[in-house]
């Protein structure tokens, strides 16, 4: 059984690594002959908008998913049902404006916002939208490109003039308490699985570390779930998919959706029972999803830019490390690094201490 | 950095999927094209014994290491010390009679026994080694390949005729309560790990079930690390090493050794807070060893013959599923299964349960 992916990155070669012991074998479709995910299935090296590497990817495989979201989806047209999860959850995740309407459609609260698609909208949008807030563009965007924080109504056409034709979004910038995400799995007969609501920190962009439970999570944690609920079921989503939130004066506001595996459901390789990795598989497949629960107090810290001395991450008891088999690049995620801890203040020190040695690989 | 693998079974499979997220590479050398750590690295099709083939396999990597012990040293003298453990560890597992020479040095209990080369010996053997015994091939012998039970004068004739010319162990028949397996890993400093007892049920001379840790290891346990370290130290062992016993009224006695990682040490992966595979990667490498402590009661159930429906494996909480990639067979390990439970009592019903599963594969 071969399983396609769209996307040779960290995300499809922990698919694989997920995969291989199931049974699954796999195949990558990625522009770059050096893509990560070639350790661990045949790689073919071509453009997500040719349908012809698009056809080689899908020959002879049981399904197609994606381990990222902004792919054309022109290109796609050939594959039908064999695209799992569907085109209508892959359209969503590479479209701010399309979650926004998501968002709203299914009742989930999130920030004011404005579509600006002209430089001519930008004045309805402020009139509906209060500054400060954030200049983004609806495609494309990831690790905090194509963001622009405005503070003033010069400031706000100033960066429509710049950013534009690009489609954008014009939305309020909250008041940031804290970065939740919920991480889920549906499965082809709408069986949901969740997993513990992880707290992420992120800088420049750029997620640094997700906890998991996320601490203090009694009174948004259930709220969060019924809202990544409605999200599955709304789009009919089979895989994984995980929601951002943003949470300001203890509320919840929807962020952003990424309907496939996550950057902070990592941890999950070792910290919950069954992995999003493994679940986004086994959904796939029409095999029953695992159980999402967390096995102890997880961290993840990802290594960004460089790789810090093996000896003194493996050194670190405890320390699980994963490497992508991607050169060191400043702000390129390298890597990650997970602990699992029966307590969490023991897991916050151990955090700490990885973030320390994360930033050594910097200097 | 590329590791060699000489052997492309299931267990260098294994190393391949421990070791890809350390950022370590694999080539292994097999001589099946189908051999099931094709997915997780490079595949030198060649025999063990063809210098040509070695030297491919060998060909800028950082160390050769080794998933079987059945292996010509004759071929590997280019290795020199890039073959990791090194060839004392190797030639000293490949045969029952230096097996037993080392538990003698060492000062192992082990079951009395007598080395029969010709048909000469069979006499002198008799005088020293009571009946019943076990005629033993002193090589290539595997899952109780190789070996004949006699329980009269005739019938060791009659074996030793039927055996020889291969070189022949004749050694005392055991009153087996239990058999255990201590999995230990020892660094190139010296620095040794060791991992719980492990219990294991061996039907038809294929191992079955291995649960760890052992139950009511207290009185043996010690003394099993301590004669493991004992072995490792004289062998200068740098890697993953098993040791089997037999108990016979509550006192271990050594059975063989195995200078590499070992089907018992499989629950490690899920089981352990850092699995044999790691380990043995970490010590070849001369990286920092993991801690071998158990997370919990784990058990594993080998696959062997054929493979249970995935759903029905899938849908067994908590079932860890590893499949190897390779054509069911009667007799064949196509996979293995592992649980961690918080209880004993818990892991035996589990292991029960997936006992039966793994017998429907067989109708």
């Amino acid at each position: 059984m071969i399983v396609g992916v769209l996307g040779g990155g960290q995300l499809g070669r922990m698919l694989g690594l997920a995969g291989l012991p199931l049974g699954v074998r796999f195949r990558f479709l990625d522009p770059s002959s050096e893509a990560p995910a070639r350790d661990v299935g045949e790689l073919v090296v071509g453009s997500f908008d040719d349908p012809a590497s698009v056809a080689r990817l899908a020959a002879g495989v049981e399904a197609v998913t994606f381990e990222f979201e902004n792919i054309p989806t022109a290109g796609l047209a050939g594959l039908g049902d064999r695209l799992v999860p569907g085109r209508r959850s892959l359209e969503t995740g590479q479209d701010r404006g399309a979650e926004k309407a998501l968002f709203g459609r299914v009742g989930i609260p999130a920030p004011e916002y404005a579509a600006i698609d002209r430089i001519e909208d930008v004045a309805g949008a402020l009139a509906g939208v209060p500054l400060p807030a954030v200049m983004k563009t609806r495609r494309m965007g990831y690790d905090g490109k194509g963001q622009r924080v405005v503070r003033t109504k010069e400031e706000t056409l100033a960066a429509a003039t710049a950013m534009l034709p690009a489609g954008l979004i014009l939305e309020r910038l909250v008041r940031l308490e804290r970065e939740v995400s919920i991480i889920a799995a549906r499965g082809r007969d709408g069986t949901t699985v969740f997993y513990p609501l992880v707290q992420n920190r992120h800088e420049g962009g750029i997620l640094r570390v997700s906890v998991a439970p996320a601490p203090d999570a009694g009174g948004i944690e259930g709220r969060a779930r019924e809202y990544a609920g409605r999200i599955l079921d709304d789009l009919g989503h089979v895989g994984v998919l995980a929601v951002e939130f943003h949470v300001e004066e203890g509320r919840l506001l929807a962020n952003e959706i990424a309907p496939r595996v996550h950057n902070s459901g990592h941890w999950t390789i070792e910290g919950a029972a069954t992995s999003q990795f493994e679940n986004h598989l086994r959904a796939i497949l029409g095999w029953p999803l695992g159980d999402g629960r967390a096995l102890g107090h997880a961290g993840m810290v990802n290594l960004i830019g460089g790789i810090p001395a093996m000896g003194a991450m493996l050194g670190h008891d405890g320390a699980r490390v994963h490497l992508y088999g991607k050169a060191s690049r400043p702000g390129r995620k390298v890597g990650h690094v997970t602990v699992v801890s029966g307590r969490a203040v023991e897991r916050d020190a151990a955090v700490e201490r990885l973030e320390g040695l994360a930033r050594t690989a910097l200097a």
